[in-house]
Parts: C-alpha cells; sequence; structure tokens
C-alpha cells in the first residue's frame, strides 16, 4: 500500500512541526476547525446523504443507518465536542518528575506528543472530528481509517478539518485519512512504522485483527465483557437498580453489563426484583438452573458461550455463586477486564472484590456505565483501553502523550 | 510449543496470588532467592563451567565467554542485586489520582502488577536472578528464555530462585525459565496470550524479530544509536572530555555515543583535540570530507551506512554541519530515539535541542553514559525503553506496573 505508506512520510514530517507548536497554536487550529464544520454543514449533509443512500442500498440495519446519519444538530455537537477539546489543558510539557542527581546533573522527566497516532474505526463520521481534535491538542498526527459505509461524510470533513488546520498555519498532514478503505489498507496501517501507536476503536473482530497483525504498538480497546455480583448482604433495592441501568441504560455501549452473578443467599431475595424490572424493557435472561429454579421456567438456559459473550443486546446473562470466591473466579474467566460491580454492604468483601478483580474499571456499589472519559474527569476519551500497558480503563489527552527525559550539566562524565 | 503455553497458564494462576502478595512476603521471598545463590554457589560454577566448555568447543568470542562466565563473586554480586532490590520501596498500590466526582462516586487510580511478564535475553545468565527480582517486587509472575550458551547456568539458578520462592509460601510458579531454548520456544512466548507484556532485551536482530513476530504488547528496549553535537560555542575540553567518555568508556552498551555531529564553526578548534584523546584508545575514526580535511587522510571516509549504525565497539562516526538545524535533521533521521546530546554555552540552542530531539534522553553539557535506571535514581533497572509507550528511557519497579481504577459508591446510576 504505497499510498499508506506516503501518508506516514508526510505525517512523520509534519509531527516534527506540530510536536513543539504552541498550545496557543493548535487551539487556533481546533477553533478553525469547529468553524469549517459549521460553517460548511450543508456540504456534509451532501456527502452524507451519499452514505445513507449507498447503506439502505447496502441494506444496512435502522440502528447502523442512525450511527451514519449526520443532522445539523450533530454537526453541531461535533464542532462543540472540538471546541471542548480547545478548552481542556495541554498536557504537552508538564513536569512528571525531576531533581539533581548526586553529580549535579538536573534530570526532569517531562510530557511530549507521541508523533504519529493511526486510529481505526467504523462507522460513525463523529469519530473523524472527534480523534482528529484530541490528538492534534496533544501534539499528534494523526492517520484515520473509517469505514467504507461512512467514507463520503469521512471524506467531506476530513477536507474540511485539514483547510482549517492550514488555515492557521500548521501543516495540513496534521491530519489524514485513508480514503482507499478495503482490508489492504487497513493491514498496511497496522504495519506502517511510522507510527507511535495504533488505537483500533470497534468490536472484538477488528480488535483480533489488529492484534494479530500489527507490528506497530498497539492499544486495545473497548471491548466490554462487564460483570455485576450482588453479594449476600447487598441491598435489594440498590441491586435491582443497578442491575437495571447497567444492563438497559444503553445496552450497546462497551461498559453494559453482560453477565449477573449472584450470591446463593442472596438469590431468592433479589432475582425477582430484578427479574421484574428487566422485564419493562423486555431483557432475554439466560439463567443457569438455580436462576430458572428461582424465576421459572421462561428462562432460557444459559451456555458457557453465553459467559464469553459481548451481547451489546438486551440480553443477560446469569448464574448463582456459592460464594465471593467463585464470583471472582468467574469474572478471572470470563472478563474481558474492562468494567466490574460488586454490590454489598460487607466491608470485608468490598475490599477482596476491588484487590482480587483484575479490571480497568472494579466498581463497590455503582453502575459499570460510568466508566468513561467525560464521568472520570479526563474531559474528553479517545477509548477505554483494556490492555495494561501505558494506559488503562478512559483514555484523555495525557494518555495521547509519551514522555522524555531532559538532562543538563555543565560537563559531567560517567 | 505446548510447554510454553503450559509455563503461560501455570504463571497466570500463579499471578493471582503473587498480585495481592504483601510487600513484606514478596521481599522475603527475594531474601531468601539471595541467600540460595550464595548457599548454592558451588552448583551454579559447576553449571557455569558447562556452559563455558560448551562455549569454547563452539569457538564463542573471548567477549561473549567474559559476559557467559560466573565467578564467586559475580554470584555475590547477584545476590546483592536481589538484596538491594527487596530495599526499594513497593510501587504495587500507590495512588496515583484520584477524588470525588460530582454525583459522589469517589474514584481512585491505583498501581497494579502488570501480571505476567516475557523476558527474552542473551548471553548473561545475571539477567535470570535480576529479572526475576524486579518482577517479583513488583507483583509479577516472569516467564524467561535466555539465550541457548547460558542455558546450564539459567537452569541452575533457576531451580534455586524457585525453590526459594516456595520456601516462604508463594508459588515456585511465580519465577519460570523455559528451558528450550529453540527458535521455536522464542517465537512461541512472543505470540503467548497469556503475557501481559514482553520485553525483549538484546541487539537489533532480536528487536526486528519480536516487532515482526509478536503478538503481545511489547516493549522496545536497547538499540543505542546515540549521537553527541558539538555545537559552535561548545568549550573545548568539556566537549573533549565528554567525547572520550562517551564513545571509550564502555563501547559496548547502549548508552555509548556513536555519531559525533560537530557545528563548522567549532570544527577547527575541537576536532584536533578530541582526535588526540581518542587515538589513547585506538578509535577509529570514519569522518566526512570535513572532517579529513581538518584532521588527515588517516581518517577512514564515512558512509551513510556508518551513521546507520551501532557500532558498539572502538569506532565512532563523524560529520560536520552548518547548523544546529542540520545536527536535528541528521539525529531525527538516523537516531533509535535512545540518548542524544549537546554541548553548548548558547541558551537558545540548548532549548531548541532538547524540544527538538525526539528520544527518551536528551542532555546538554553532559555525557551520553548517564542513561541508566541507576544514575537517573529509579533503584535498579529492567531495560531502557526506546519507544513511546508505557515507558521510555530507564525502567524501573514502577514502570513494571499498570493501573487500575476503583470506584465506591452508595447505588448511584447514571
Amino acid at each position: 500500500m504505497a499510498n499508506v505508506i506516503e501518508l506516514g512520510k508526510r505525517a512523520k514530517a509534519a509531527s516534527r512541526i506540530l510536536s513543539t507548536a504552541s498550545t496557543q497554536l493548535k487551539n487556533d487550529a481546533l477553533l478553525a476547525m469547529a468553524d469549517a464544520l459549521i460553517d460548511n454543514c450543508g456540504k456534509i449533509l451532501d456527502a452524507n446523504k451519499k452514505d445513507i443512500e449507498n447503506g439502505e442500498s447496502a441494506g444496512l440495519t435502522a440502528a447502523l443507518l442512525d450511527r451514519l446519519r449526520l443532522t445539523e444538530d450533530r454537526i453541531s455537537g461535533m464542532a462543540d465536542g472540538i471546541r471542548e477539546t480547545a478548552a481542556l489543558a495541554d498536557p504537552v510539557g508538564e513536569v512528571i518528575d525531576g531533581g539533581i542527581r548526586p553529580n549535579g546533573i538536573s534530570i526532569r522527566k517531562i510530557r511530549v506528543p507521541m508523533g504519529v497516532i493511526g486510529i481505526i474505526f467504523e462507522a460513525r463520521p463523529n469519530v473523524t472530528s472527534d480523534a482528529a481534535a484530541l490528538c492534534l491538542k496533544s501534539g499528534n498526527c494523526c492517520i484515520l481509517r473509517g469505514g467504507k459505509e461512512a467514507i463520503n461524510s469521512n471524506i467531506a470533513i476530513m477536507e474540511l478539518l485539514r483547510a482549517a488546520v492550514a488555515s492557521v498555519g500548521l501543516p495540513a498532514d496534521c491530519v489524514q485519512l485513508i480514503e482507499d478503505t478495503s482490508r489492504e489498507s487497513s493491514t498496511a496501517l497496522m504495519r506502517l512504522r511510522d507510527l507511535d501507536v495504533l488505537i483500533p476503536r470497534g468490536g472484538a473482530g477488528l480488535i483480533r485483527a489488529v492484534v494479530e497483525n500489527a507490528t506497530v504498538p498497539v492499544i486495545e480497546t473497548g471491548v466490554g465483557n462487564c460483570h455485576v455480583f450482588i453479594d449476600a448482604t447487598a441491598d435489594t433495592k440498590m441491586a435491582a437498580d443497578i442491575v437495571f441501568n447497567a444492563k438497559t441504560s444503553r445496552p450497546s455501549v462497551c461498559n453494559a453489563m453482560e453477565t449477573l452473578l449472584v450470591h446463593k443467599d442472596a438469590a431468592e431475595r433479589v432475582l425477582p426484583e430484578i427479574y421484574k424490572k428487566l422485564k419493562e424493557k423486555n431483557v432475554e435472561l439466560r439463567g443457569d438452573e438455580e436462576t430458572i429454579r428461582i424465576l421459572g421456567s421462561d428462562v432460557i438456559p444459559v451456555t458457557d458461550e453465553d459467559y464469553a459473550t459481548e451481547f451489546l443486546d438486551y440480553i443477560l446473562a446469569c448464574r448463582v455463586v456459592d460464594s465471593i470466591e467463585d464470583a471472582i473466579d468467574h469474572i478471572s474467566k470470563y472478563s474481558t477486564g474492562h468494567s466490574e460491580c460488586i454490590i454489598t454492604s460487607d466491608f470485608v468483601n468490598a475490599r477482596k472484590f476491588t484487590s482480587s478483580v483484575d479490571s480497568a474499571a472494579v466498581y463497590v456499589n455503582a453502575s459499570t456505565r460510568f466508566t468513561d472519559g467525560g464521568v472520570f474527569g479526563l474531559g474528553a476519551e479517545i477509548g477505554i483501553s483494556t490492555q495494561k500497558l501505558h494506559a488503562r480503563g478512559p483514555m484523555g489527552l495525557r494518555e495521547l502523550t509519551s514522555m522524555k527525559f531532559i538532562i543538563e550539566g555543565d560537563g559531567q562524565i560517567r
């Protein structure tokens, strides 16, 4: 893929300018980007109309068409998102650590941009402006590769963003889009040596392809097989409210719960309450034998495969366990390391759960739906890391930076 | 490689215990490890003798045999290293960030162990105990894969370390060695899904193989094509002392300098002084036309390939440049991003160099040889990262940890 390699070279060259650009200049670029989207709303909507028509011909589901569709309001939301990013603190240059060593050399460790960031994403065209804004604010050039369904919208948006970046005197190549949406272009990006990091944003299939093919550093994001464990001492109403919220407030997102584990001493008490609430939203319950014994035979028998599945839908797996240890074992076996919750009134068990469960976000008595950069106070988020290297959980601007040591002396030798 | 997969499963199981072990217990294990090496010094020396004999038959160089050879003193040094690691602060559990969000949930971000760390290294058997100690102290299980030259020594050392770990009640599988030294075992480790991170310690060939084959997160370490730039205003004696130190104090290590860049306005003044000192150590100088014009025709003409080479030997490439910008361009083109130095008396240029050079460690008026975990105050070091993800520069115990968010509430939903 000669074209992707060419984009890489251009990004690397632009990166040498962007990485030392002042916060003021980067903010000017961001505000120009936001204005460009608003001023050229019609152009974007025309391009989006083509994507919608192509999507309808191709028989995309209503849900997918909705994710693809832009409106004046949504474009206005994209511009607002960019302006909010401009208002965030610039992480570049922050001194993280430092001091003077015994021989008199002074050392400081500071945040610097990564350099060039690749992002592979799927149908939503608003990711184009979100990702470009977060990368630019953190001093990084980005190479974006969106899904083919949104290609006309993405091209229109990127053309406007590039012109806006150039209008303030930064290289247009600070933000680039791969217009070729073949599988080959995606693989070429995964192997582009000029990338300092690749962030795939998408489902389990995309993540697997990246892990298998990438030769550049990767941050895995967003696959969430999340669990809620109701301990023996859980408050019934709190348990029912949290499960209902975690499962049904937005089932299609990665921080939604997928499996409910219930301590055997709480099962008879809490399961009927929970089931009643879930039925309001027509949630399909798939339970183990004990769940079926308690709730009745309209509960579908659960399989091991269900336990391993991120449904992203109104479906919930349910299992009654003998102890908190069994709950932790179950989570250890099936979790993707995203978000897990214990509902309990027991201090010892709360402490055991939070220390033993090895996930990015571990909750006591609060909904898993809170795992989010905005909620956690990061301002904005490029994704939720489910790996342990570099960043874990919601990633904001700081997580898009690396660091470097600056050492000053007056002739010291070793 | 069924065996490597089996080691991965055992490490994962042991990790669930080690990751929540107390600092006290981990320190007990470390002290037992140190004692075991001292008490069984004879066993290790016997095994090492076999490696040395095999190495001599295989015609290893004297330098390689020296790296391979253990003595009572060196084993005592290994034990001291483990005891020093026991004395370091435990990074696990450190609260990095936290607060209460508007809706009343409290969030804290804490350091947690990575889990399972794989390390591939070459001939030096002391790495076995160093790496095992640093991983154990930071709560990580390790799977080590050393070079075939040291296999008998490594097996003997690992047997002692495992027994010591078990003697305090931790699983012996906290520390494991892959005894199969075929290329296949190395590749299997690079693709072992149970690994949370893989750290290759070795030359450019090993790093390339890992980048090409690994499907697990990797931290690239230790390839250092380091530059020293002598600016127009550099002090002559300081320049000569730093270049002499950076090139000759230990040419085989990654923080030794490989290329000298000299501003044209300083070249006539500093190059003869430097050349005179380098000749004391018989350093072979490979220079561009201007260098040869100044120093004479016994300087070998330099090639582009020389500029790209990490010599790790008494060889130095040298180029006279027109400006600091040309020096920065040269570094940008050829550096591996390890350590670079400017020697200058000019504030503006010092600032320009440290902000524009994109390397892990950027020096003003001090030798590149200082890039080292001990010197930087990290206590001990598992390697020097030359990538930007997760860790950059010397990596100590903190760099062997990940983090997690713990969120506590009283029933909050979103």
